[in-house]
C-alpha cells in the first residue's frame, strides 16, 4: 500500500445524494462513506452493512471494510477505537501514501475540511464538477438521459390524456366525477413515470397565475381556458440519470394573447435550438431566445415583488444532477461536444399566464441531437 | 441593518437537499442559496426566480433579492458584479453586522469555508444537526411522520395484496399472467405511496439470498416459500417528513427455521420497544434486541465477505432526513422526550433468509407512542 505520491483525493458523501460520487462508484449507498483517489486508483471504505454489495456492484478498484480499517487506524495513531472518525481515517490514508496535498470537492463537508486542517494537512478544493468529464456525455449516458425523457414524456402524455378526458363545467375541469386539481394530476404524472422506472420529485402542474411563478408546484383546481405548465424531471432509478421536459397545455379555447405567448416561446425554443453546436457560447444560445421575445414585444421587467417576461435562463446541463454544468444563460461559456443541455425558454405575465417549453439535446460538432421527443400540440378541446 | 453582534451564522444549500435548511425555511428551493441567522432573526437571499414564492411561503423574517444584494456588494467592495459570488455575499453580511465569528453547519461546502477563511473571517462549525431542536419532535411533526407511515403502510399493504393474489407455479409467483418480480412489486408499492402524497425512493423488495444484504433493493423474479423483505420509506411531498416501515412476507409455506427467525425478530422488536423511554440510552435499547437473538441462538459473525446475524443497528432517528439523530446502536446516548426513532431489528442468514420488522415511535416520559401501524401477519397462503 505504501508508495510515494503527492496528491490524494477524498470524497465523503452518500452516493444517493452526490452525483460526483455516484459517477465514480456506480452504486447507490444511502449514508456517507469515504472514497479515496490515489495513483490512478479508486477505493472505498464501507461498513459491513454495505461491504459485499459495494464490492460486487461498484466500479472501485478495491473496497475496504470500515470496521477493519478503523482498528488499524486506532493502532497506528495509538488512539481509542471510539476516537476514529472520518478525519482520522483520511489522515491515516494521507500518511500511508505520504501525500503532500489533499484535494476535496467543493461540496466536501466543512467539518472534515476543518478537521483535516487541524491535523496539519494541506488542502485544496477540486474542480466543479469534481470529475470534469461528467459534463461530456458518452453514448451510454445519452441513452440513459433519453430513457429519463421517455419517462418525462410518459408523464406529460398521461396529463394530456386526463385533460382531454376532462369536461369543462363552469370554471372547473371535471375528471372522474371530481374537480381536477394540480395535486391529482401530479400523482397521475408521477405514477406514469414510476411505470417507466423513474421517480419524479417536485413535478410542476401549475395553471393560471400560479404558472407565472416558475418554481411554484401548483395546487388547487385547474381551470379551463388557462395556460397550464407541466414540467416533469424524473430520475431513472437504475441509472441515476434524469429526464427533464416541459409542455404547456390549455384546456378549452385560447385567446389571442395566449396564442401569441405560446408561439413566441415555441419560436424562441426553435431559435435557441438552431444556435446550439460545439464551440458556440451558452450565452449566445440564450440571446437567440431573448431576441425572439424582444422582437415579439414581450418585455422582461420588475413589477413590485413580481418579475415578468423571460425571467430565467434558457437552460442547464442535465445528467446525474438535475441542474449541472454547463449553463445556458447570460454569461455562459462555450458549449462542447457531448454536453447535454435543456432548452427551455419561457414567458410569464399574470395578465396572460405562463408558458414554458422544454426539450433536451446533446451538443454535436455541427448542431445537436434531440434526447427528448413529444409533440407540441397545446390547445386541448 | 447595522448593529453590533458577535456571531453570524450562514447556511448555503438547497432546501430540497438540506433538512436543516428546510427546517429553517419551510419552503422547498431546488438550488443552493444563502440564509443568514443573526440577532435572533433569519433572512434569505434568493434570485428573482424564487423571490416572490419564498417571500410568500417561507418562515424567514425577511427575504432579499439576490440581484439587488449583489449590486450592493459590488459597490461596497469596489469589485465587478461578475466577481460577486457566495463568499463575497457572506463577507458582506459579516461586515454589515460587524460579526467577529462565523458559524456554519457541518455539511457547509468546503469551497466556501475555504473562501471565508481566505478573506480573514474566523469560522466555527455548528452542532449536528445545526438546529438541535430538530431531534425533539412537536405534535405537528409527529403527525407529519404518522402521515409518512400511513403512506409506507399503504405501500406495504399493496405489496401484500399482490402477493396474496399471486399464484404459485413451480418456483415462480404469477401475477396478472406474468412472473412477479421485485421491480414490478416496487412500482406497485411506490404508486400506492404516491396516491398518499409521498414519494418513495429506493424501496426494498428483496427475497431469498438478496434479502440477506440489507441495502440490496432486489431484482428479478420473487419465489414462493422464501422470506421477502419489504422496506418502504417515502417522503411526504407537502411536509418533507418521512415514513419508514418494514415487513417481511413469505408466500407459500414457511419451514421451521424461517418461522424461528421471524419470531425472534418480532420478539426482539417487542423487547426493544419495551425498553424505550426518555432517559434510557439508545445503546440499552439495542442491547435488548441483541439479547433476544443471543438467547435464541442466532449468532452475528463474519463468513468471508458476508456478515450474518444482526448486522445493523436497532434504529435511527427519523424526520426530515431518513437517517438523523438520535441513533439506536451500540454506543448511542440517552433518548429524550420527543425523539422519533425507528425500531427495526433484523436477522440475515443465507441458508434461511433475511427478516426485518420496522416500526416508528416517539419517545415519551414513561415509554413511547407508536407512529406507525400495520399488522404483523407474514405467511401468505
Amino acid at each position: 500500500m505504501k508508495s510515494k505520491s503527492s496528491l490524494i483525493r477524498f470524497l465523503y458523501a452518500a452516493s444517493e445524494q452526490s452525483a460526483d460520487l455516484f459517477y465514480l462508484s456506480g452504486v447507490f449507498v444511502p449514508d456517507s462513506y469515504l472514497s479515496v483517489l490515489i495513483n490512478g486508483r479508486a477505493f472505498a471504505v464501507v461498513s459491513r452493512l454495505e461491504f459485499s454489495r459495494v464490492k460486487a456492484q461498484s466500479k472501485y478498484d478495491e473496497v475496504f471494510l470500515l470496521e477493519a480499517v478503523r482498528a488499524e487506524v486506532a493502532k497506528t495513531f495509538k488512539i481509542s477505537l471510539a476516537a476514529v472518525g472520518p478525519v482520522e481515517l483520511m489522515r491515516y490514508f494521507a500518511k500511508q501514501y505520504k501525500a503532500r496535498m489533499v484535494e476535496v470537492p467543493e461540496d466536501f463537508p466543512a467539518a472534515y475540511y476543518a478537521g483535516l486542517q487541524a491535523v496539519g494537512l494541506k488542502l485544496q478544493i477540486g474542480s466543479s464538477p469534481f470529475f470534469p468529464e461528467r459534463s461530456r456525455k458518452t453514448d451510454l449516458e445519452a441513452a440513459a438521459i433519453r430513457q429519463g425523457n421517455a419517462a418525462s414524456a410518459a408523464g406529460i402524455r398521461a396529463a394530456e390524456r386526463v385533460l382531454r378526458a376532462s369536461k369543462i363545467v363552469g370554471k372547473r375541469l371535471i375528471f372522474e366525477g371530481a374537480a381536477l386539481t394540480s395535486q391529482r394530476l401530479r400523482i397521475i404524472i408521477d405514477q406514469a413515470c414510476l411505470a417507466k422506472g423513474a421517480v419524479a420529485l417536485n413535478t410542476i402542474v401549475a395553471g393560471g397565475l400560479q404558472a407565472c411563478d416558475p418554481h411554484e408546484g401548483g395546487h388547487g383546481p385547474l381551470r379551463p381556458n388557462e395556460l397550464i405548465i407541466v414540467d416533469v424531471f424524473p430520475r431513472v432509478q437504475k441509472t441515476g440519470y434524469h429526464g427533464d421536459m416541459t409542455r404547456t397545455f390549455l384546456k378549452g379555447k385560447a385567446d389571442d394573447s395566449q396564442r401569441a405567448l405560446v408561439h413566441a416561446v415555441r419560436d424562441a425554443q426553435s431559435a435557441a435550438l438552431a444556435k446550439v453546436k460545439s464551440g458556440v457560447s451558452g450565452a449566445s444560445v440564450h440571446k437567440a431566445a431573448e431576441r425572439v421575445f424582444r422582437l415579439r414585444g414581450f418585455p422582461t421587467e420588475r413589477r413590485g415583488d413580481q418579475f415578468v417576461g423571460f425571467i430565467h435562463s434558457t437552460g442547464h446541463g442535465l445528467g446525474l444532477d438535475i441542474h449541472e454544468e454547463p449553463r445556458v444563460s447570460t454569461a455562459a461559456g462555450r458549449l462542447r461536444k457531448g454536453n447535454v443541455i435543456t432548452i427551455e425558454p419561457g414567458l410569464y405575465y399574470p395578465e396572460i399566464g405562463g408558458c414554458r417549453i422544454e426539450d433536451v439535446v446533446r451538443v454535436t460538432r455541427d448542431g445537436c441531437e434531440m434526447l427528448s421527443s413529444l409533440h407540441y400540440r397545446w390547445e386541448l378541446k
